[in-house]
């Protein structure tokens, strides 16, 4: 295959060399709508855009930006980083975000002053791209895992979050369920809004009600509250989850409710954890090891220049069975 | 209070200024025997240890060592520390040692590369003083939290561990238990030696049996595999369990041994977690927010020299009563 070249792109979208190398250098100096059509034309054409970084030394650390350092699905998937960069010697940094653009985008600029030779982030809902530009310009490679942001070409490594939920919806009717709510994440996050548009297609697709939704913002608090108003006023045989911290918050107004699992409502969850365990509740499960020790193995392999190609993996989610779903006859 | 001079612990130890500014400098040169003796008689002269850094700039960035990232109990401190210094607009790089020296020394070489202004650790076992002695030369000031290092001295934020061991032991006995074992943690780690140390000289203070101890290394895999081993053999009435994570191993062997709690035996653990609630269990809680939002006061007011005491603060542990002990007639 022909390797595609700037001249290539430039002259498809009848602009300048130079506008379109600014683009994928990811310059300052072009409009956000331009750079974006020139990325998505170069994307397709299957132009690489792996950073070219002059075989600098390196310092043999990179960062990790994680929106939530209390979610244990985080502290999982760094096992799996580690797994591949300790070996290679090379010294871990994390920060936590809390969700909150603005200090993503302090502490993104904190790690191209720190010298990482890579990042690895979950970047948070509304994140001004322009960082991330600025660290690709730097030569420093990015890696997304859990979550994309649209108009940036880097590699990632994903859920296939409609698998996930498909998964689980599919569980449910099997066993008969036909009034199932939902427990939805953040919308404006990546997985909150891919798992929420899931569940309203495949239940669609089961011909069920598909706007039994409760917002529980992938946090224990809002889905207590949240789900106590709920179940005062709507009466679903089960209800899916969409995080492990939801989950929490559902078990706990259960309980109070002194509801029984699964004989009064029948629950299944993402993300398994030593408790959905103990507590023997069906959870659709991640492959949180690969995921950390896939994004390693790419973003190594990108600061060793030894690819050139930007990959976006997509895994497959499991159901994990487990005695919290009812069967209705 | 007359300020005590480098001149005064020279005359009492009858060695040269020179030395003792050179142990207390953490400057190489000196055996770590005479090191030691001198920062012993320094401390109790309340010699004021703090660095002085000569106004250097801030970088307004620190670093936290956790030994055990997996462990909610070190991200609920975090949000402590955060609470602190977020607002004074520092950014905060954390780095899991899991337990391991030689990690913890690197990642403390990175920092000081790194140009962070200050270190909140909790050190791992055995690590090599003298990497800290080389942050503290280089002005870097450092903060122990829920462990300490003796011969180094820094400032530190702790439990009272004896009287959260007091605490459990007491509430056990008074509800009628008599054969008490305990989860024990890494006994090499502080808190893991204090607490099991706590645990035989409570028992004896109440007459009791205080050898049974089962090694649970604060962690869920050998504390499963222990407590199944030693309930064979074995009848106690009650368990206490010395972290949250040994609760966890402690509660599935309890699951698979069809046991029933408390009828068939009294749990008590360490930590209070969104699943000891939901699960019932009777726990003995640190103040993990104010251990964290504690440390990064102090740290801070030593980054900004507003302070030169080394404080070594014991926070006090609570009681949360729960379902999960009976009471024996």
């Amino acid at each position: 295959m022909k390797r595609t070249r700037i001249s290539d792109i430039a002259r498809i979208l009848e602009v300048s060399p130079s506008t379109v190398s600014r683009a994928i250098n990811y310059k300052e100096g072009i409009s956000d709508e331009l750079r974006e059509k020139i990325l998505n034309v170069a994307q397709e054409m299957n132009y690489s855009f792996i950073v070219k970084n002059n075989n600098k030394e390196l310092y043999k650390r990179i960062g990790i930006i994680i929106p939530d350092i209390s979610n244990q699905f985080f502290s999982k998937i760094l096992y799996g980083v580690q797994s591949v960069l300790i070996k290679e010697d090379f010294s871990i940094f994390f920060a936590n975000t809390d969700e909150n653009n603005e200090t993503e985008e302090k502490y993104l600029k904190n790690l191209m002053d720190m010298n990482v030779d890579g990042i690895i982030s979950a970047p948070s809902a509304g994140v001004n791209k322009k960082v991330y530009y600025q660290v690709l310009e730097r030569g420093i490679p990015v890696l997304f895992f859990d979550r994309k942001i649209e108009g940036l070409n880097v590699s990632s490594v994903t859920l296939n979050n409609y698998d996930a939920v498909f998964m689980a919806i599919r569980n449910l009717v099997e066993n008969g369920h036909k009034r199932i709510a939902c427990v939805s994440g953040i919308p404006e996050i990546y997985t909150g809004h891919q798992r929420l548009i899931a569940f309203k297609q495949i239940m669609k697709i089961f011909n069920l009600q598909s706007d039994m939704i409760i917002t529980g913002n992938f946090n224990e608090y809002d889905t207590k509250n949240e789900v106590k108003k709920f179940l005062s006023e709507n009466k679903p045989t089960a209800i899916f989850s969409s995080n492990n911290k939801s989950t929490l918050g559902l078990l706990e107004t259960i309980k109070e409710m002194k509801l029984k699992i699964p004989d009064d409502l029948s629950i299944i969850g993402f993300d398994p954890e030593p408790w959905t365990e103990l507590l023997d509740i069906a959870t659709i499960s991640q492959p949180r090891f690969s995921i950390g020790s896939l994004a390693a193995q790419m973003l190594l392999r990108e600061i060793q220049k030894k690819n050139d190609v930007i990959q976006n993996i997509v895994l497959s989610p499991e159901l994990r069975v487990n005695n919290s779903i009812k069967k209705i006859n």
